[in-house]
Formats: C-alpha cells, structure tokens, sequence
C-alpha cells in the first residue's frame, strides 16, 4: 500500500509466512505462522540503516503514515517518517504485529495448522506467548530480510521490554537498544490489573468462553473488552493528566442525581472503550495481557543481572515521571545494575504530566533526544 | 444481641423507623426509611460521652466485638472496645449502617413504600444518595436518641468523608470531628475506577440489569460484583504492599505458561472476590461508588473555603503515605484552608507501607494518637 497525502513517504505492508517452527518459551510450537510488517524508507546498500519498531499492547505494525482512505495516521506518526525524529528518508524503518496480536500476524483468531481457510481456529488452544517469544519471532523476519545488524531496535511500554529482550537475547543483532516507558519486569500491580481485564471479558456472555463467531471482515464489539479497555486507562493516563483534561466536570446532559449520569470521564470512557472494541479482539487481548503479566527480562537467566550480563551494546532507557504503570525506580534499578556490570547504559527521565502515555502523546519532549542517540 | 466471648463488652444492635420523610440533596424523599445501628458501652447520665463511628464503603454498623457464632470480630475491633484506642469503658459508642447500604438500613434492596413486606423492591428506582445524605440521615438517628452533643464523630475512608461533612453541616454537634484516610472530594482517578466497577456489575448478566431475585436469607454471588471488588484491591493496597504480600510468586499447582494459569495475587483476588459476593449486594454496591463518585465537601456551598469556614470544633486529619485512592495531598489541602481561615486543624501523616488500606490494618501506628485526641 502506498500513502497518498504524504507521496514522499515509501511505505509498504507485507505479510511473511513461515513454515519452519517457532520454538516457544512454553516448549510448545507454532507451524507455520504467518508475521505483517510494515517498512518505510530504503534499506542501504550494506543493509546497514535498519531501525526496528517494537509496539505496545494493543499497538500494530502500522507505526506511520497513512493509508488511503485511513483517517488517523500511524500510532507513531509524529516520531516515525521523513524528516522526523526517526527519519525515514536517512533509516530503513520495520515494524511488526507481534505474535498473538490481532493485526494479521499468527493469533488465537489464526485458523490451526491444516485447517487453513477453514473455520478451525486455535481460540483458546493458541499456546501462551511470552514477549520472548516476540523478540524471536521478530529476529527470525529480520534474518529472513538478510538484516543481520540492525542500526537500532526502538519500542515503548510492552515494545520497550521487548527492545530490553532484543537487548539480551540478541545481543549482537543491533548498535543499540532504546527501551520506552518500560520495565524489566511486571510488578503485581501489574498482574492485579491485567487479571481484573482479563475476569471482565470472560464475564461477558457474549464472549462465549471465546467461541464466539470469528470473522475475517469484522469485529464483534464486546462489551466485555471495552470495559476492560476503559481499566487500562487507569493505568495510561496519570491523576494529574485525568485533573487537566477532566477535574470532575459533568456531561452537561446527564442529570447529577441520576444513578448513571457521567462525569466527562466517564463520557471518555465509555467512547474510547466501544471504539476500541472495533478494532481489537478479546481473545487476542487476554493473550497479550498474559504475556504482559508474564514479563520478566531474566526469564532463562539465574537472574537480572545475569540477564543483563549480556548485552553488548549500549542500552538507553527512557521513562516519565508519573508513570502508574511503570515506576521510574523499575529503571533505576536496570540503570544501576548495567552501571555494576560496567556495560553502557543511559536512563533519561523526563518531565511529563501524560504519565505512561507520554510515550505517544508527547514525542516532542524527548524526540529530539532519541535523534541524537540515532546520531 | 450479646456478646459471649467478651463478656466486658456492652454491644446492641437496634433497628429504628422514621416515618418522617427524610429529604435528600437530590430533591427525592425517603419515607419511611429505618437506619440498623450498634451501641457499645453506656451513655453517660449527662448524654455527654458518646461518640460515632463512620463506616467505609463495604462497612456496616458491626465496628466491634462478636457476636455469637461470628467467626470475625466487627470491621474495628483492633480500635472499639473495653480499654481499646476508643475505649467503650469510658465512652458510648454508636455506629450506624449507612442509607443505601445492604447491612439493614434502608436501601435499593428494601421494599418501596406502601409494599412493606410484599416483593415491590426499589432497585433502581431508589434514589441517588450522597455522602451528605448519609450524614443527615446519622444526625436524625442521634438526635432520637436524644444526643445533640457528641464528643467525636471519628471515621476512615467514605466514613471519612462523613466525618468531614459532619464537621460542615452540623459544626456544634461534637467536640471534634476524626477524619481518616479521606478527602474533601473524589478526584477523577476515583471516578473512572468506580465507573469500571460499575460497568462490571452491569456486564453480568445474572445481574438482569437490577431484576435479580431478592431474597431476604441469602444473596445471590454474583460474578460481576466479584471482580468489581477484586478491582478495588487496585485502590486498597499499595504497590509496596503488593510486593511485600506476593511479589510475583506463583501458585504452585497452576501450570506457569497455562492462560489461566495464575500468580498469587491472583489467587488472592479470586478469593476475596468470591468472599465479598457472599455478603454484599450489587445495587448497593452501585449505589455506594455512585454516592463516592459524586462527594465534594463544598456541595451546597460556594466552594471548600466556604464550606469549611462553617466548622466550629477542631478536625483531625490522618493520612497515610502510599495511599493509592486518596493523595495525602488531597488532605494537606483541606490543612492549608482550615490554617487560612483560622479554624483548629490538625494533619497527622503516618509512615505506612499499607497504603489507604492502613486504617484498618494498622491501628497500632496511629490508635494512641486518637486516644491522645479523645482525651
């Protein structure tokens, strides 16, 4: 697909599919798997200005540019492109769905192996996925691309512990690892939250214990899921972001002693929770916040040090105060055994008031700096 | 009801009827209602030593002691009872069941009027109660018992709140005026998680939308107020606390990279979730988060200076750190008003790893300070 509005953009999507295995974390496997990517810019000569993308939660392959017809541009789009930070006239940008997301890449919502194009599908039979897991898989398409050595490997939230695995698991595979609004690990607050989304969307009768119909042109728009969807905002969206954009004022149109009149938070809520329910899938969702809740960067390791023990080139790590997802002293805490281990790593903490989703929505307040660490 | 274990202990419960209607902030009328309460210890000749306790959002009129059978003692045993913090060999303490609860006082769960003891429920048509409400609704039950003048009115978290407004609406009606682990209003960060909670109850379908069976001997376990409450445990307990309680240990005989397989907070929601549907009821519940959601101490006022400029007895303030629902803050706000205009107010912040959870779990860090307060 090529963007219109922005004819200088080179972006193409493609779908691989893979008929060797993919060895999981779980000892189980995946064959064949099927990856979608999306490239912006040129690779070089020497395959040499690679960029890797990693995305979040309920991020995709789409990270810039629009398609025809697209309202909304990439979730990266004011970092990723000509003549922006991450600029795609100088880089060869990557960015692909991660393994049990819901874009087209090989999902709970796959048809199983030998059943393809029928209606089999693997629902709740799909093996769990660690964010492992999507670091290999995501190295096996750069080898099939014959990119051995990538210029960088950039992600924030779930994409930044996946850059921090890149970073040990594939030490060599990049000059640098730049690790967004992330952890080493999933704290239980974490764990709390992603269970209490995950009993929502299996309360939903419509849900059907994840056998309801599957359909290759829509999504069901489960109440479930966007109940859910509206949790995660408590974790993306900082009191004092929830202060400025809402305080506590009132629907206008909603009665104040109505038992379901709405505060415009819960306006907000309940918008972006049925929007999101049209574009996602729930079984895809609780495999996802699995993996999240599962994340530890020295899972295969005696611990994080020993993890951390072998990265070889620099690790940056970006975060922002009033993170409630991530707190600052989880990075801290890399930062200080990296600095132990005497390997190169840098933690830039920045001033934000977005809290978690500083990452997307304020790309202006550390773009500049992610330039300069690209050189 | 008599206490058989602790025989020192003088406990009562009583069910009083008000056929005078009982007017609410929102312009409906209660009528007739009927508040449960409990007393502890003994009014003294001169009606001069009694004090009230304010419950929380899930709490009831049984703060202390035990009753026969009962396997737990009341909600503040650690802090109600003979030579206890609030020591019922000195004082008579009452605590009442709040309007809209489901412990005995009058609520979405009772008969409407005119339908006493035929299955004609409110439901959803009861009306929208305030934190405020709840306050009028104890004053009318103190004022029957011909107590005009208390020494404290002492409460924690939504009873916090009461306390506060206690201290507004009726200044001369006690010597001090205890707020604990509470705020002068509900921040949006409060409203969304209520807004969740509240989406859940109405996400399950044996909910019926508020048409479930009422039944005087049992209440139905509902598995949306379940994970409602679970979801609670995101405002109760400190990420510290998290740690401290489960780290990210994992249940031993759940299978690591099953989907549902599950880490030790996990199974500790499902435990407390299953627990809570015992004993509380879903349209209580909603009615509760809603009369939380909408708390703001200047409702009726022209703003917090003006409301608190009508407080007449000193108030104390306890907060403790790392209290996840109510910022400490939110108190020293209310500190700052009472110090500009020249009202006595104390703000006590007490070194806690237990987050909001604190007042109930470590009444040994702050329970001489009340006893110091009472004098």
């Amino acid at each position: 697909m090529n963007n219109e509005k922005d004819h200088s953009l080179i972006m193409q999507t493609h779908t691989k599919i893979f008929t060797s295995p993919l060895y999981l974390t779980s000892g189980r496997i995946l064959e064949p798997y099927q990856i979608i990517y999306e490239t912006y810019g040129k690779l070089n000569s020497d395959n040499s200005n690679a960029i890797l993308i990693t995305h979040a939660l309920t991020g995709s392959h789409h990270c810039a540019g629009k398609y025809q017809n697209e309202a909304k541009a990439g979730w990266w789009d004011s970092m990723v492109g000509n003549n922006k930070y991450i600029d795609t006239n100088k880089y060869f940008v990557i960015c692909a769905n991660v393994i049990g997301s819901c874009y087209g890449s090989t999902s709970p919502i796959s048809p199983t192996y030998g059943s393809f194009g029928d209606n089999d599908f693997y629902r709740l039979k799909f093996p769990v996925i660690t964010i492992q897991d999507m670091v290999k898989a995501n190295k096996i398409l750069l080898n099939s691309l014959g990119i051995t050595r990538l210029h960088a490997v950039i992600g924030g939230s779930m994409g930044g512990m996946q850059a921090l695995s890149f970073a040990i698991l594939y030490p060599k595979s990049a000059n640098m690892f730049i690790s967004i609004s992330a952890s080493y690990i999933s704290n239980p607050q974490i764990i709390l939250i992603n269970k209490v989304m995950r009993e929502i969307i299996m309360l939903d009768s419509d849900f059907k214990g994840g056998n309801y119909e599957i359909s290759s042109t829509s999504l069901p728009r489960f109440k479930g899921l966007q109940v859910a969807r509206m949790l995660g905002f408590s974790q993306y969206l900082s009191l004092s972001t929830l202060h400025n954009k809402f305080s506590r004022r009132y629907v206008p149109t909603d009665g104040y002693f109505e038992l379901f009149g709405r505060f415009e938070v819960e306006k907000y809520l309940d918008y972006n929770g049925a929007n999101f329910s049209t574009y996602f899938d729930p079984l895809c969702y609780l495999y996802l916040i699995r993996a999240l809740s599962m994340y530890d960067a020295s899972l295969g390791f005696t611990g994080l040090e020993h993890a951390l023990s072998e990265i070889q080139s620099p690790l940056h790590l970006i975060a922002f105060n009033g993170d409630n997802m991530f707190p600052i002293s989880e990075m801290e805490h890399i930062k200080e055994q990296m600095d132990t281990l005497g390997l190169a790593c840098s933690l830039e903490i920045i001033q934000s008031d977005y809290g978690h989703d500083s990452f997307l929505v304020e790309v202006n307040k550390y773009g500049d700096y992610i330039r300069e660490l690209l050189g």
